[in-house]
């Protein structure tokens, strides 16, 4: 691809969008770190900035009933289906700014390019920025993209914020109707398709010195909270073949969980991310201990089957140790994967872009899982440095960011509807 | 063994001890579980209750300068050195009844039937309690024994309780002379030796079916704190083979440290009863683990090639893992071997009262650690139920507290200074 006449060079694209995120991220409640949360001063900050953006970039721009930012670019026709694009503009506490702001603002500088060559396509264009993807302020996920796609569930509006704000509180002093979040809602007709560009937030492409990746599926969850409890007993007086020591069968536990992931071949991931030992003394044996597992996997079959086997090992070495054992799913996600012809066209951008095409599964969640109910989803993974997200040191070269931006708008403009596709 | 005209039968003396122990359990800051805490107004109340105690076992009895309790009943002749039996009448939080209290207690009832006898002996008995064993209240142990060894460190005085108090405004207000603890040392020359009867707080009588046992020596130990640095990331973007996981690193340590000292075949015990796992959320890899770790053996040439081996292993997890590792000795206590020609009497004293004779080193720490500075230190174990000590569910049968008292009365009827013994 080469911009058009009227279209910026691309290094001049990428400048913008670094530019831009920079900007974007002295929206925060921390310094030397991004912290942007639902519904607060910063989010409605963010929000008017953007939404700038868009309607800089010729399109119409309006907040909806959740806080979402929506912009429409339209196509050789007023009223078109959209391709949307989008990703989030929320962090977690103490973030990296790149962690959804690089999607959105990649969306809105394509749009731009576009704009400022007067190019209309055969079908719209939409680009969302989701107001609430992390979850952080009332721990719970997607709001943006539920309430997009017609999902969001109302009972949450009750749920409280660490300073004792329900949300439903938190939508009215935004400015917001909280009794009318479904009109942020929008049908399977008027979207072709759903696409987002999204940092990897793994090493998965530095490992292999590549830009881009398609994303294969948005891999399923399993979360489990296991406890074990043995007979706590002073460090110093109780042999140790008489010993029920929970901690130590934990740690088996977890050598098994991480040996077991670790021999898998097909993409397996399993982590032990909280322990707690009970009463966690020194000098006392622990006679309880708590620990979460995270099972993730390319497809729903292998992680159920990984999930079994663990739970039967666990279930194993307790029984071996004398260990009370409870264990229990305390969150499930299936996979959503990626829809076939989506990925072959953003396959078809990386490669007319010279990139070496390479498929790759997210192990972390995103707006698409949500988005999946109201229409075929695609990816695409821009590399981060390390892997490294959720972290102030999250970063990512502007040759990548320009990469990205190349991409997508390869993707944008070769972009034929399903049932055109063939 | 048994008692003279005068003095009781075995099971009246048990009646006696159990029965004091339970008066004395009732006072307790909390219900339910003993709480009895250095110069507190329970401290007061138990001291007041246990020198009455003395006093009708026809001793002299006072209150020394750090708060023990100390009672003296004379021999053949006023002023003889004497035999110094004693235990702790403190207590941890939420505790049994029985560690510490049983010693104390069983002593004062052996020098009461003595004295309903009339019995004099070819030196004196005294008895100690002392005032704070457990080092609850100001994070320093033996504070008692340390304060009659004459090792007491008069910079602890300046520690501060969890309210505040400085342990010389706390030893002021209790009615005593903080400027002048030293008051309360012993020399060497008052002291023929010194013996403690307590509890075992490990099961190793009980899976013996044995009431008493010779202690051999009060194991030392040594602390260390262990922490690895790993590498955070998200739980479900890093594939196993390219995650430097610190929690799966310190669960690998901490098998290890297990499997090494159950294969010892020298009495080694190694614990870890602390972890922390950072940032200890479910679906992120931890990037940093803290735990500790608790040697003990019944010799220190044991325990000190233990930990070096130790240490090596946990080195070697930590570089093929790729983790930074620091770990550090926090604490260590040379072990301190019972004399052995206390171990005799003691051995002898059980076996004239029909019992079988077996030698079991101490785990856990007692007051003979500090007296060993101005005495040899000989002691008895008691069997209790299930190993458990520090908790309400410790427990001694009346037996096995008959068994114990009638072991003591013989080892003092029998006692003979160490240039007699053989």
């Amino acid at each position: 691809m080469t911009a058009g006449a009227t279209g910026l060079e691309m290094s001049a694209l990428g400048d913008e969008i670094v530019g831009r995120i920079e900007e974007l991220s002295a929206i925060s409640e921390t310094s030397g770190s991004l912290t942007r949360v639902f519904l607060t001063r910063e989010h409605r900050a963010a929000a008017e900035l953007l939404l700038g953006w868009m309607r800089s970039a010729g399109m119409r721009a309006h907040l909806d009933a959740i806080g979402n930012i929506c912009g429409r670019y339209e196509g050789e026709q007023p009223g078109m289906p959209c391709l949307m694009l989008g990703s989030h503009y929320d962090s977690v506490r103490d973030a990296g700014k790149w962690d959804g702001p690089l999607g959105l603002i990649t969306a809105i500088s394509c749009v731009a390019d576009l704009n400022r060559r007067r190019a209309r396509l055969p079908f719209a264009i939409e680009v969302v920025g989701f107001a609430d993807e992390e979850g952080v302020r009332f721990a719970s996920t997607l709001l943006g993209s539920r309430a997009v796609a017609g999902t969001f569930d109302e009972s949450v509006l009750g749920k409280l914020d660490a300073a004792g704000i329900s949300m439903h509180e938190a939508i009215a002093r935004f400015g917001l109707d909280p009794d009318h979040v479904g009109r942020a809602a929008r049908t399977r007709a008027e979207l072709l398709a759903y696409v987002e560009l999204h940092i990897e937030q793994g090493p998965v492409l530095e490992g292999l010195n590549l830009s881009v990746g398609v994303v294969s599926a948005i891999a399923g969850a399993t979360r489990l909270a296991a406890n074990l409890t043995g007979m706590a007993g002073h460090a110093g007086t109780v042999p140790m073949p008489l010993r029920r020591d929970a901690l130590a069968g934990a740690a088996e536990c977890i050598v098994e969980i991480e040996e077991f992931c670790r021999t898998d071949e097909g993409g397996l991931v399993g982590t032990v991310g909280y322990v707690h030992a009970k009463p966690g003394a020194t000098n006392v044996i622990p006679g309880y201990v708590s620990f979460t597992i995270d099972i993730r996997a390319p497809t729903d079959a292998h992680r159920k089957r990984a999930v079994t086997d663990i739970v039967r090992r666990i279930e194993n070495i307790a029984k071996r140790r004398k260990l009370a054992l409870q264990i229990d799913v305390t969150h499930e996600n299936r996979t959503v994967p990626c829809a076939p012809w989506l990925k072959h066209q953003v396959a078809d951008a990386i490669a007319a872009e010279g990139f070496r095409v390479f498929e790759l599964p997210s192990g972390a969640g995103h707006d698409g899982m949500a988005m999946i109910d109201i229409a075929d989803i695609g990816m695409i993974f821009v590399r981060c440095r390390g892997g490294v997200s959720h972290h102030p040191d999250e970063h990512v070269d502007k040759a990548d960011v320009e990469a990205g931006a190349r991409v997508l708008l390869r993707l944008i403009e070769n972009f034929r509807q399903q049932d055109m596709a063939h």
